[in-house]
């Protein structure tokens, strides 16, 4: 089942809201087994829309609609389609006593606009929303379907998964695809492709491999369609296996993982605590870590060392060491590690010191030179990083790259 | 100038990332006067492409496409685009010094899937991309331009900054419009929607408003369009002066104002210095303060105050305070908020602690209960927010309500 879909909206057009239906149709089509094949977006105009349905009628078996069906004048999907699959309009009766009981509800009465909601396209299968006032529609030609439904996400989920998707699973044979998703972090995108072609090259030609960076981060997708659901999860299982047999110490997780969860499991699974010590990052580390709901039984907390003062007196950095070596230095870092694990009582502290930039570089320490140390009681790491100039940029790599290196100094050291 | 969108990567479509792209450049597009008619979605399939192209060609002047360019081989927007454009592919040097460049700064060189990257179909002017390695493409054909983008948000947004709009703009004629918008924070659209309809209503047909909320804050803006550009922005500043004065209180800034930027020069303007001090928010405030080039010059930096022990050790909040009343009260952060002042040596001191959520609540105090308290030597504000369950919107959306406080704080008291 090929799948095309259409999501109607000036607002999404303009960058008033970030399409999210898209992605939540695709990844629900596709886990059925459906190919969804490419997606539209046209604004509310009726050239546009029909345009767009007549693009996905040809290269998809499906082509499914949402947005446009609300009771403002600026919502015209019905319209357009009872013209384009000739269709005459007639009173739905179904919807309107629907609609009253709804209304009933709230102690009020429909409005005409919602009056005029009920006259439906008499080709149409009406759908029921239960989720709001406008009804979806399934319309069928020479063996495609085409199904409207509202814009607002809870209503088209709700038509999705109790109207849509069971009547296609009964009229179409779906491809049944298998994705698995390895989440990496320590080095760039093409040095992973370089160290896995042995493995991707030899993939047969119903998978499919894919590359997504992140600032730090670069997940690795591999998917495979075929006839069985069960052959494909372990025919996918397989090659991830070979993929991470390439890469073993590149890799955290797999699919939904995140760094700080992952950080945090391993923390947890030891019975380890650690306290943070930042300067350039100004806390961001601390936030990533504090995302992870539950973090309070492996985070202390830690200090923001902004001002140099800080440093001295609440990490304990020996204020000649900043004299000598400057604040972005290896020597810093060091104590500034330390410091968070005397002074917090932790097993593990971290400390980082940098020029985030877009300014405040040196000739020696252009901006984005960054040093982190890692350390307990025994053992102190350090890395040195020379990034670019966006600060932003800058801090969410160095807090990526941070969880990381504190999630390895956990598996070499404990 | 009428624009086509188009997105590519298999990923949008499956469902694994929301497309921000197509929002973004839809923002972008119609601030600078063009006109949107629609977007396309297609993954990584030669076909796919091309067929998307040629859609956007027949409907659009500039057809805008962004992902597909990186070095490994699901990407394929580069040889799609030269077969449609009939074009050779040659060896970009300057491409190919440039990266030699960029990666000596990393001190690594370039590998092989690299120097992949430098060849260029010869009918593209090559747009140099200072954000990452993939140049973007400009083609032309019969009047109509062609863009290719990388689908990274932030290498698509260079280019689209400083090469693609700037060259647009002097190929085709814009609608003339201009765009204000209002920052506001404290409290919400609909309130917001209320005091300003005298205003709104009455505004003229060729004005449009609209109101974009996001977790405490909403930015209202007004654009108008017309044959002036001269005569249109006294209008909307005039407008803009007639909205501000229904919500004086609530305006913190305009169009790219941020709350941190905001709050940084009212502190530099008075001299002031500030201390933070956080639990539930884990160094988020700090992160969002010095998120700002220059937070050094009013920003000390500050305790993340996780674990209790932490509170009590490092800003002096009394161990009884915390027995009696609880870490999450008025009366740990006014501690804490006096701790950061005191300790850290600052003018102006927050304490903040909260259950984020989405667990931790009791019945007395339920999951998105938060206290802050601001303060300086003399006098010292509480809050107390009742928030949802979802962990890192609360998380945000303190962040966005302190920083306001502060500025408030710092123009009531100074």
């Amino acid at each position: 089942m090929k799948v095309h879909i259409v999501t109607i909206g000036d607002e999404l057009l303009i960058g008033q809201i970030v399409n999210t239906n898209v992605a939540w149709m695709g990844e629900y089509v596709t886990l059925h087994g459906g190919e969804v094949v490419g997606a539209s977006t046209v604004g509310d105009t009726k050239d546009g829309i029909a345009r767009y349905v007549q693009t996905g009628m040809e290269e998809a078996d499906v082509v499914l609609l949402s947005g446009g069906l609300g009771p403002t004048k600026d919502d015209i999907t019905k319209n357009v389609l009872a013209k384009y699959f000739d269709s005459e309009m007639a009173f739905h009766e179904d919807t309107y006593e629907r609609l009253c009981k709804m209304f009933e509800r709230f102690g009020r009465a429909p409005l005409p606009s919602h009056k005029e909601q009920c006259y439906m396209p008499t080709a149409a299968k009406i759908l029921t929303n239960k989720r709001g006032t406008a009804p979806g529609m399934w319309f069928e030609k020479e063996g495609k379907v085409v199904v409207s439904m509202p814009g607002v996400p809870y209503e088209m989920k709700y038509l999705m998964e109790h109207e849509v998707m069971p009547a296609l699973i009964k009229q179409f044979t779906m491809q049944p695809s298998v994705y698995k998703t390895i989440q990496t972090a320590g080095t760039g995108e093409s040095v992973i492709a370089d160290r896995i072609s042995s493995v991707t090259d030899a993939l047969p030609d119903n998978f499919k491999v894919a590359f997504l960076p992140n600032l730090g981060k670069v997940r690795v997708r591999l998917g495979a369609y075929g006839d069985d659901v069960e052959v494909l999860k372990k025919e996918v299982e397989a090659r991830v296996a070979d993929v991470v047999a390439q890469i073993p110490e590149l890799v955290f997780g797999y699919d939904a993982d995140s760094l700080e969860g992952v950080l945090g499991d391993v923390l947890k699974s030891k019975g380890l605590k650690l306290a943070t010590a930042e300067s350039c990052t100004g806390g961001y580390l601390g936030h990533r870590i504090t995302g992870v709901s539950g973090s309070s039984a492996y985070y202390l907390g830690g200090v923001i060392a902004y001002a140099n003062a800080v440093k001295v007196d609440k990490l304990g950095v020996p204020e000649t060491t900043i004299e000598k070596h400057g604040a972005v230095s290896e020597e810093v870092v060091v104590e500034m590690a330390k410091g968070a694990i005397s002074r917090y009582k932790s097993d593990i502290g971290i400390g980082i010191s940098g020029i985030a930039g877009p300014t405040g570089g040196t000739e020696e320490k252009p901006v984005g030179t960054i040093w982190l140390a890692i350390g307990n009681n025994k053992n102190t790491i350090t890395y040195k990083l020379q990034l670019g100039k966006d600060r932003l940029k800058n801090i969410e790599y160095i807090g990526n790259f941070a969880l990381n290196k504190l999630r390895v100094f956990v598996l070499d050291n404990y």
